[in-house]
């Protein structure tokens, strides 16, 4: 990676031709989300870099998302995050690969991880197994600081939209942030993917040598199964999702002793577990 | 599977106890969509089954999406498709795990398969690699037929809504569905997943003995990449999406041939390819 080619580098929106049909007809220019690959590859002492996870996301913040996916999958703390520079990579691959490497090798065998994380980022067992084992991977969530009251977390949402610019461009990134008690914002980000816009968040912590977990994540979509295990594994407080919760979602919520709302805005929230 | 045990079958939305908090104050029960992993696993003339691919899905249509991910994964025609009586699965596994046997080998090779399904569907390479993979998969869209007018695209959102009685419920399901050129509506699925129910449309086609292909797929959310690899895998002419498009859709469906359009609603569309 050297300076000279950072202009290789896609930005978070691209331009696009289009041509729209309705109360106005014409040709114009519009803004849609980038959206590419990004490969990660994990080290260790003794073991080479070596492919771990591809996930499609918004490029910018790419250590971050790699640095927090390795958090939220509790395989350890990251020495370095750099882009590969092997030289068998074409020119636009240069920064769709990054390597993390860890200080010791992690607890589960890579093999194990790419079949763990076949399909989605993390569950790759099936019914309670994947409860089982995000519960195995961290009991419950380890956060004792305060949660927000109600009127802190009806606000969230309204506090997290000025983070989601890239939003406004494209319409088609979901953001995620984390809060304190009192409502403060620590961190947003933005992606394409709702799952790596919380892997981004996580990861901006850990590069930043602080604990990853807060009194409050908040996601602007729904909640899953996928963003409570990556709030439980982080160590956070409570989930407040804009959106609606889905059934595993409340039963590992639960199980964590995370608190999670969904449908959150202005005049109400719901409280799921 | 026998007919005594369909009582765990679980249902396409869960009843769970919720608090309100709001200009109500209130603890009432409410639904949310049922997620459950599905397991597929692989089998044919010569090779025992196999776990080639998870994921999170809401159950009901569990054999069409099966089958409908593999066929849009390009493997070939299933021969049958079954609920795995495996004796040691747990009662609860029971119906999330799902064999499809095909005639013949499959192109690829599950190890492969494996590795290339990490983290998303079907993207595992990098930059312009994945879009060349799926090219070469099929190369252009094979739809030969009439395409829908302007008029026809703004007014399918609308005749999807129907069909979406799971997110009437929950709010927390995406929906998708496969539309004759002159916009009747030839099958609709819903999925907590947006790719899940793309593969459940083309399994639903695939097990009738039909084509999988049609003038018009409508997606209720965004149109990402893997959609529209969908899309042009199964040999659908168009693809129309309720929200927004990312840069790597607009990139394959120009590359092949599909009519891409987003932002669809009664009163515009916008065409992005």
């Amino acid at each position: 990676m050297t300076a000279g080619r950072t202009d290789r580098r896609p930005g978070p929106h691209t331009r696009v031709r289009v041509r729209e049909h309705g109360t106005r007809e014409r040709n114009r220019e519009d803004r849609v989300v980038t959206e590419e690959p990004l490969e990660i590859r994990l080290a260790w002492p003794g073991t080479p870099a070596h492919r771990v996870w591809t996930t499609l996301r918004t490029p910018g913040h790419d250590f971050e998302l790699a640095a927090g996916w390795v958090a939220h999958e509790g395989l350890g703390v990251p020495t370095t995050v750099a882009y590969c520079t092997d030289e068998t990579l074409r020119p636009e691959q240069e920064f769709n690969v990054v390597t993390v490497t860890l200080a010791a090798a992690p607890p589960r065998e890579p093999v194990q991880l790419d079949a763990l994380s076949a399909g989605s980022s993390a569950c790759g067992v099936c019914g309670t197994d994947s409860v089982d084992e995000v519960l195995g991977r961290r009991r419950t969530t380890t956060w004792a600081g305060d949660l927000p009251g109600e009127d802190v977390v009806r606000a969230l949402p309204d506090r997290l939209r000025p983070a989601q610019r890239l939003f406004d461009r494209t319409g088609g990134s979901h953001a995620a942030g984390l809060f304190t008690a009192a409502g403060e914002l620590v961190v947003a980000r933005e992606d394409v993917g709702r799952h790596n816009a919380v892997d981004k968040v996580t990861g901006a912590r850990v590069l930043a040598g602080a604990d990853p977990a807060g009194a409050v994540l908040v996601v602007s979509g729904r909640a899953g199964f996928e963003l409570v295990q990556k709030a439980v594994t982080a160590g956070n407080g409570c989930l407040v999702a804009v959106g609606a919760p889905t059934s595993l979602a409340v039963r590992l919520a639960e199980a964590a002793g995370l608190a999670l709302y969904g449908w959150t805005g202005a005049d109400r929230t719901v409280r799921y577990a």
